[in-house]
């Protein structure tokens, strides 16, 4: 299945996409937040999906296909070709930050340049959406915690992250940093998670171009990892690193500005676009 | 006022506590979280306590004052002897780290030591409590946006947070790192923010002892700092930061055991005490 949500940001309901018709869902669910994950609701899902006649929804903005998480764990320097360009070495284990809840947008919504920045940059990445909670999870176990995975762009001001002292924190999780979707694709449809073709244009020129399969850390191994120093909860997302091809990486460095235009994907779960605004407050 | 949250864990009320008296407020109030402060709550709560004849409660257990928040900032190095005794340069900006919100617990609840943690350790801090939506505010108008105030100890695991690569996120969220309360004392009960002593004491010795006089970056600087990157959101925690006197700091360290006790306090915002437990799933 493919899980989507719809409609004006802030006020998105809950819907299906079935090979191309979109359903609105809902009457029967209330959100895709932590209650619908944690209380089984993927598979009340499905056989709703499977036996109830859905209105046919006309889709005119895809919001994140999952409500605001409790965290958005991102991992950092997690493609061996992306830690090379940015002058890093590839870390003996995960390398982890948080991206602020509050930076979630829609696939398509508009990414804002923060006040004072110069060096937004973009992050395509696989993300992993927990299915239910996750603690101590054992890495042959830790893909029964998976609900499904995303698309999302990590967008990252590299001054805020690098120059300003402390952790990478601060370039992470400003206002439209994290736009995601447009579906949360589940589990069952993704045949092999480490085998996906991911990239990003800019103004239509590809930058980036990688696989799931030079991940240096797996899936199954993140989310072992992750569980064992904090709690995952239903609807918490991992965002899994991004490969070669960010705008720091160049020589020289190539940053975005008003009116750029990225365009991302990832083999079967679909395509966004995001245009680039200035600061407004 | 001061506000309460009490009953079993998960399943809290809120309340309030005049003088020493407690009142549960469940009847009129949903819960003290982000929808609460954003509609106007606090004001409400206020003219109802005026008004109304409230329930008096027996608290046994008192939870967070404030249910899980979108997230919790968290300062570093905020106070310049505590930077001294963990070896560090006072930071010219604030170094800012996330707490999973998952970490999140009562005042007197147990406290976890994780999996494979030898290096757990305590820091008592002054938590301010986001009462509107902020974002790009000013210094001038920051202290516009604080509901109250909490006492948190932020229990840190050094190992997790220093010596495994990343950010100190890893070492700060884990399970139990979060007792926060017993009250979220409102702004206007509070005289002064920044002449509060601050201390805590580890198996009735006293190790920290501190005041808010010494922050080096004070609350509303603090506010306005964060704002600018990432929007702050109703009942959002900021934790200000720790005086001297962690285990870290001690010649040699000294971490948490099971058994440990800590009581901790703030003037005017109360005293809260946990005691140490070993790792269990």
């Amino acid at each position: 299945m493919k899980l989507i949500r719809f409609g004006e940001a802030g006020k998105e309901k809950p819907g299906v996409m079935l090979s191309t018709i979109c359903y609105d869902v809902s009457a029967h669910v209330n959100d895709y937040d932590e209650d619908f994950f944690a209380n089984d609701g993927l598979k009340k899902l499905e056989q709703l999906v499977a036996t109830a006649k859905l209105p046919v929804v006309n889709v005119d903005r895809y919001g994140s296909p999952v409500k605001r998480p409790s965290k958005i764990v991102c991992i950092g320097l997690n493609y061996s070709d992306h830690a090379k360009e940015t002058g890093a070495t590839p870390p003996s284990e995960p390398v982890i930050f948080f991206k602020s809840t509050s930076a979630l947008i829609g696939p398509n919504d508009e990414v804002m340049i923060p006040r004072n920045s110069v060096k937004t940059d973009w992050e395509v990445e696989l993300a992993v959406v927990i299915g239910k909670k996750a603690s101590y999870v054992e890495e042959a176990e830790a893909m029964d915690y998976v609900a499904g995975y995303c698309l999302h762009n990590d967008i990252s001001e590299r001054e805020f992250q690098l120059e300003r002292g402390g952790t990478w924190d601060k370039g992470k999780g400003c206002d439209t940093f994290a736009p995601i979707g447009p579906w949360l694709v589940t589990k069952d449809e993704v045949e092999d998670v480490h085998a996906l073709r991911l990239w990003l244009t800019l103004n239509g020129q590809k930058v980036q171009d990688g696989s799931t399969s030079n991940l240096i850390f797996n899936v199954p191994f993140l989310i072992s990892y992750v569980s064992k120093f904090m709690t995952l909860l239903p609807g918490d997302i991992i965002s899994t690193g991004t490969p070669a091809g960010v705008g720091l990486g160049m020589n020289p460095p190539v940053y975005l500005k008003p009116g750029d235009v990225m365009e991302l994907g990832i083999d079967g779960l679909g395509t966004s676009k995001q245009t680039v605004i200035a600061f407004k407050k």
